[in-house]
């Protein structure tokens, strides 16, 4: 048998605690699955003396991940610290320039410095992966970079975000504001420390950016990505969109257009009885659509302590089993910088306004919406509540380019009582 | 550059086709993710004047798939002739023997060879892949061998076969007679050229028996597949599970149990609103459930020329980037001989049943399901039709071997006017 392989796990909470449990209770399955023994050298972590609920006394403690990461008895530094700087990239550098291959969950680390990161473990001969770091359990980055290898990916579409997913089928369940379910999530602790990572759409953004980069071989550019939070979805919206046959998802699409990568992560109506639709709670979905394979749907737990680490060891079991590949699929050198090409694909819009009560309010927004050249499929006006009109309205097909010069007009009018909602259709 | 990958291509319907169509048309993006040039050497096929709709004159041609398995100027032999035995047995023993690396979607081949096949590449030092013959364009080997790799895998589940899920739910749909809706599949050229392979549960039953010897480290074991096609399958039976709040679906079930491996393909009730319910046409999904994981489901198109060949593509980019995998995940020589575990699993059964129209008829079935431990859910009696009464029950949970007795018994009362059809229902 080959050498063992050893591993070198920075970071022991949710995550890392998991990882360690897979490898001393799978060890049997694991070396016969890879012809390997998976052991661990070594652990760091910010806290030492907490119960973490699994022995760690037979490894190793380095308090620092950096040293962690060059230890001559790591083969393979297991990167589960989080932050897109600070420890986790500097450790994640130190391991590559040792040659160690680098496995890790850090969505946010990937998408802020994944190029370099990419360069950096070519001119090292080394690997990273990164299954963990999108859409928890569900093997989607394994799905895209080798087995849709032979497709032109054409586009790619997600729930990445449960907390998101979670707050917006709770709000419609249990007909709860949003702020409500935000403090119940948060409570629950389903949150990130910084909760706008999570309801901003940053971290689903992130995962996001990252599969744009292997399905279109394009260098990671998040910047590039158009991202809008769930904080403006009120119940009504849910409401309203449940009575159009639609539900509202924090919806993440990526596609190669004429003129260059759109990348959006926002919430959408998306068709109730679609596969993405019925979606519920901390669940997450992928699709992934290429020329010849059409269309691939992949759905798993997004998060949580076994999912995670299920992805982890995956990564951790092909480097046993000698696969190599690039980061992304492709030499990162050979990465295209893309255009960003925001919002040129038109879509339908629901709209919700309120609307002051006065005569002509609403002929002024038709006027408004016209001139811009949206043009109205469905309309509908409610009763006035404290001297203020909601207005619902569904356009026809429109690029946001075109619905931004009619929103901006809008404000500029003094019917308004409060800044429009304008949620895309996607027709999924 | 490394030096190109040289195919060889025995088998030129719809998938071969498929194949060369990918390799002519993205050229760069093969190379640019597997840093190799793909290049196909030489093809084979029974007829060889035939238009295929794609330029085949720039490739050597073989009638003999076993010489070209052999050639010096084949790297990796692509199997796509089918069939268990014959020439697609002999070629691809050749090609191993030769020192040739296999890809094939041949599952019969595999169901019932796939041991033997598994030891001689491991003795010849290739590798054998078979993405495409389980859920077409679904990579679900690779998900269940590579990313799952860390799980303990706790059950199978998969509806996998599209002609059956076409027809029933042609026969939903259109309210048509199981006949009428084989008769059009078939004109439609959606049934294999023996049908029994799909309506049987056959060739759905074969990619069951390759899923489970990867989940479960066992041989292949295609006999110890319990199956049951859908031939049996009435309108009644469609809407009374319609009804019910089900919908009946093919269903491949593995899981190993404490008596040893149970494996079944028959038509099942599963919940109209689960996934695999949810179901339509010629769709293939495969739930994947692992102790670390929880379920991962997948879905896609699981037959046609694009999907299939998504799937040879992915075995192929995968062996141009020097991965090197045994077939089932672990070494041949390490897969367990597993008891077949028939039925052992308890669940509620769907039955429905003629009564002669005379008293006691209902009485005497409903002691016999009493005196074999089968207990009752749910009973009803309809009206009846040429002195025949359709009777429908739902039992509460039982094993098979209990309902067999039952049925055993039943046959021997003197009112029933056909064989009970008895349906299992899958919670999935």
């Amino acid at each position: 048998m080959t050498q063992p392989l050893r591993l070198g796990i920075a970071g022991l909470g949710t995550v890392g605690v998991g990882v360690v449990k897979i490898i001393r209770q799978q060890a049997a399955l694991l070396t016969a699955r890879t012809g390997r023994e998976i052991v661990i050298s070594a652990v760091s972590a910010r806290s030492r003396g907490k119960d973490r609920g699994v022995a760690l006394s037979g490894y190793d403690w380095e308090d620092d991940p950096v040293v962690l990461a060059r230890r001559d008895d790591v083969d393979v530094f297991i990167e589960l610290m989080g932050g897109s700087d600070g420890p986790a990239k500097a450790a994640t550098e130190a391991a590559l320039a040792a040659g160690k291959d680098v496995v890790t969950a850090n969505k946010a680390m990937l998408a802020m410095h994944g190029q370099a990161l990419a360069e950096s473990a070519e001119a090292a001969g080394r690997v990273i992966r990164f299954e963990a770091a999108v859409a928890g359990g569900i093997p989607v980055i394994k799905a895209l970079t080798e087995g849709l290898a032979g497709n032109q990916i054409t586009r790619v579409m997600g729930v990445m975000n449960g907390s998101c997913n979670y707050i917006l089928t709770r709000m419609e369940s249990a007909g709860l504001s949003y702020e409500q379910v935000f403090d119940e999530a948060n409570g629950l602790g389903y949150l990130e420390a910084d909760p706008e990572l999570d309801v901003g759409g940053i971290d689903a953004g992130h995962k996001l950016s990252l599969l744009s980069a292997i399905a279109f071989g394009t260098q990671v550019d998040f910047d590039g990505v158009e991202l809008e939070g769930i904080g403006r979805i009120k119940i009504e919206d849910i409401r309203q969109a449940a009575d159009m046959g639609y539900r509202i998802k924090l919806l993440g699409v990526a596609q190669m257009t004429g003129r260059g990568l759109e990348q959006r992560m926002s919430p959408c109506l998306v068709p109730a009885d679609s596969p993405l639709g019925q979606l519920e709670g901390g669940t997450n979905m992928v699709v992934l659509e290429g020329d010849a394979v059409g269309q691939i749907v992949l759905r798993g737990a997004g998060a949580g302590e076994g999912p995670t680490a299920s992805a982890v060891m995956g990564d951790v079991c092909d480097i046993a089993r000698g696969f190599r590949l690039c980061m992304f699929g492709q030499p990162a050198a050979t990465l295209k910088v893309a255009p960003s090409a925001r919002s040129t694909l038109p879509a339908p819009y629901y709209l919700r306004m309120a609307l002051q009560d006065k005569p002509g309010a609403l002929a002024k927004i038709a006027t408004v919406l016209g001139e811009a050249g949206v043009s109205i499929h469905r309309m509908r006006q409610y009763d006035h509540v404290n001297d203020s009109a909601p207005v619902l309205i569904v356009t026809h097909k429109t690029t946001r380019a075109e619905l931004d010069v009619a929103l901006a007009a809008m404000a500029k009018t003094d019917v308004m009582t409060e800044a429009p909602v304008a949620l895309r259709i996607e027709m999924v």
